[in-house]
């Protein structure tokens, strides 16, 4: 496919849901003006918006009203926002810049951090479950329950535990890669099935749609360490090389940079062919694929 | 009322939601053992579970399923304890103590209390929006709604943040009320409508137990603020007296002890007249609305 037109959709699905975004959350009024103001930074500060693009694709490819979509789309992205500003936290990864800009809590301060953090992953879940996001209550409790599984300690929260816990051990390549499922893996696969479940696909669908985005959160997972050990801080936008120095667990250090990109070019091609069954429909979702190995940012 | 039917319908309600919380929280297995150790702590630690009596005794006036009653009220003490999590951590309110029992990020780290807390508020929605709270969806999607409201940067997380704001400024008694509105009443709300809306009770019915929901939880939160200057650390089981010595904003600070103590008596009143509506089904309501002004702990 052409890179043109890619590039387009990527742009397309960043700038909709940063409007989105922008709509959806409340205004920095009163006395409280603070704390909103800490998640408007934290979740308009910029990225890349793969997620979002991943939400409005797999719906695209089930006619899905584009209202929907958006909603699902930054309520998704509140939830990564949330676990980057707790990511960063002292207690945590202590990082100082996130997209080239101070973190939430050297912005504001480390209690409004911890709160916009709280405060974003529960507008997450009034996004989903209000009347806006789609016409049937099945189909948003549905969001609601996936969003959550994904989110939580079996997914994300749970993923980011076994982070921390290893590096203080030696966790085998099997136990890094189901950390990388549950901590990275498990978002990008809820982007991909959301547009089934909003778009009340077939079972066979939905479980494509899982699929790739179970293989494409694990490749873009190791492009991001590669990243973090080749990068350059100013493309980057934030420290790089860090991961190294802390000891973090990753496919990259287990298997050396030439062997772990080859092995996300090999998870890109697989997830590739679970987008058989959609034709030429899914052409773009194969384009991202394809840019989630390439990127350099 | 007798006294004893009280104590007993609390103690219930304590039990009840105890076992609860112990079937649907995750167990503790594999390498993210420590995380879900650090959930069941916050959570099964104690307290009064003042919050699940009021779900199930609301969900009482109209008749609704035990089960339903158990996963609401469960949820909504995941939220509590997960809000209590968060305060306690060294950014915020710096605790040692809660329940009498080394607070979360004592009896593990900071970083596993920030993320058990994370792990808390997603496991909520989780459980209300799964088919086993409620067969119909659309009271799923109202409970996820409401408690998303009742929790976020309109309801508990934004009195948080006023409450540390007030740390500095100089509140009206207005700007306190409107603070632990939102920082208290709006759980306790959610507790007294959560048995409204699993119910399909009327408007009418719904909206007195709103209004009996705000009104206990303001006197809850001034009671509150009475023990922690009069109380006595063993009885209460924390750390006391620490309000007035950071400074807190409340309302027994504006009035003093005795006339806020008659302001509570007040509220506490004012709740029993809305439930006129419901006769003598809501007899243990009432008596709830006497146990939280007398209580001593």
């Amino acid at each position: 496919m052409a890179v043109a037109s890619l590039e387009a959709a990527l742009g397309d699905a960043k700038s909709f849901v940063e409007q989105e975004l922008d709509a959806l959350l409340p205004q920095a009024l009163g006395p409280e003006a603070r704390l909103i103001e800490a998640m408007r930074y934290a979740v308009l500060g910029g990225g890349k918006r793969l997620r979002p693009f991943f939400v409005v694709q797999s719906g695209s490819l089930f006619g899905v009203d584009r209202r929907s979509l958006g909603r699902v789309a930054a309520a998704l992205e509140c939830v990564h926002a949330y676990s980057l500003v707790h990511d960063d936290l002292p207690a945590m990864d202590d990082d100082e810049l996130r997209h080239g800009k101070p973190t939430v809590h050297r912005a504001f301060d480390e209690a409004t951090a911890i709160l916009a953090g709280d405060a974003l992953l529960t507008h997450a879940f009034a996004l989903l479950a209000a009347p806006d996001c789609h016409g049937d209550p099945f189909v948003r409790c549905e969001l609601v329950a996936r969003l959550a599984q994904a989110a939580g300690s079996a997914g994300m929260i749970g993923g980011q535990v076994l982070d921390i816990a290893f590096e203080t051990t030696s966790p085998t390549q099997q136990e890094i890669i189901r950390m990388q499922r549950m901590k990275t893996a498990a978002l990008f696969t809820f982007a991909c099935e959301a547009g089934a479940i909003l778009g009340k696909a077939s079972n066979s669908a939905r479980a494509a749609l899982v699929a790739f985005g179970q293989e494409i959160g694990l490749t873009f997972q190791i492009i991001d360490d590669l990243l973090d050990l080749e990068g350059d801080a100013a493309t980057v936008g934030k420290a790089v090389a860090k991961d190294a120095g802390r000891g973090k667990a990753t496919i990259v250090a287990e298997l050396g940079l030439a062997r772990a990109r080859t092995q996300a070019e090999a998870m890109a091609a697989q997830a590739i062919r679970h987008l058989d069954l959609f034709g030429e429909k899914a052409e773009l979702l194969r384009g991202a694929a394809d840019f989630v190995v390439s990127r350099k940012s």
